[in-house]
């Protein structure tokens, strides 16, 4: 009897389960926490398997995520009131599609420029990673 | 008698019209080609006065938003066939709303870093302008 090939399964890219924390579980993605605080920093995994593009998602995935990005942005903007917000999909080093959301402030190591590239993360101590994602977690919605 | 303010109006940022050429009227955005033979990239400013970040928009607004960031995604990669799209709201510098759409290869000069702030701009001619808009044009929808 010849073998059936499993359908592909969703697993979180190994480079960004080591960079980032688990914060919640969307409808349709998972939101993280860069670990740099330099800046809060979302990311959002939908839990898709081989979504590499945006317009590799169905017109309804899309839209889910549209408002699983304003739901991240909102978070990022009720618990730290940054000057401003910076959303991206960039994946050109890392393929698995994921959503950066990210709050700057005209003073952080890399403004105005991109975040990306620029100074070296700063990861989290044990007590302030518990804060910010505390303090996240008490304004997402539901 | 007193004067009325008139509501805001929308005016493309005068940085944003310098920087890029026309290239298509969308539903809600102006579909802009930035000056930079480098990428391609295309910028969407959706014509909504005062609009900053992507949460100032309304679930419609943003719904429409998505679309219009398919559009230009599918163009660029009908039109180009890159081996990745980068898509990203910053507006850091710019703090009119855009959207910006880029088609990157692994031989373009800023790979794999993101675009912003890596080499000089590299304007159009006349002739690469209009071959560039024309490719862009014929695949777009309607």
């Amino acid at each position: 009897m010849p073998h059936t090939a499993a359908p592909p399964r969703y697993v979180l890219h190994p480079q960004l389960a080591d960079d980032t924390h688990p914060v919640a579980t969307l409808a349709l993605s998972e939101m993280r926490l860069m670990d740099d605080a330099n800046y809060p920093w979302l990311i959002l995994v939908p839990r898709l398997p081989d979504a590499r593009e945006l317009i590799d998602l169905s017109r309804e995935q899309r839209s889910l995520l549209t408002e699983e990005i304003d739901i991240a942005a909102r978070a990022i903007r009720d618990a730290f009131r940054p000057f401003k917000l910076n959303i991206a999909a960039l994946g050109n080093q890392v393929p698995q599609l994921h959503v950066h959301v990210i709050g700057r402030d005209q003073g952080d190591p890399a403004w105005p420029a991109p975040v990306w590239g620029r100074v070296a993360a700063r990861p989290y101590s044990p007590d302030l990673l518990v804060e910010r994602i505390t303090r996240l977690q008490a304004v997402l919605p539901g």
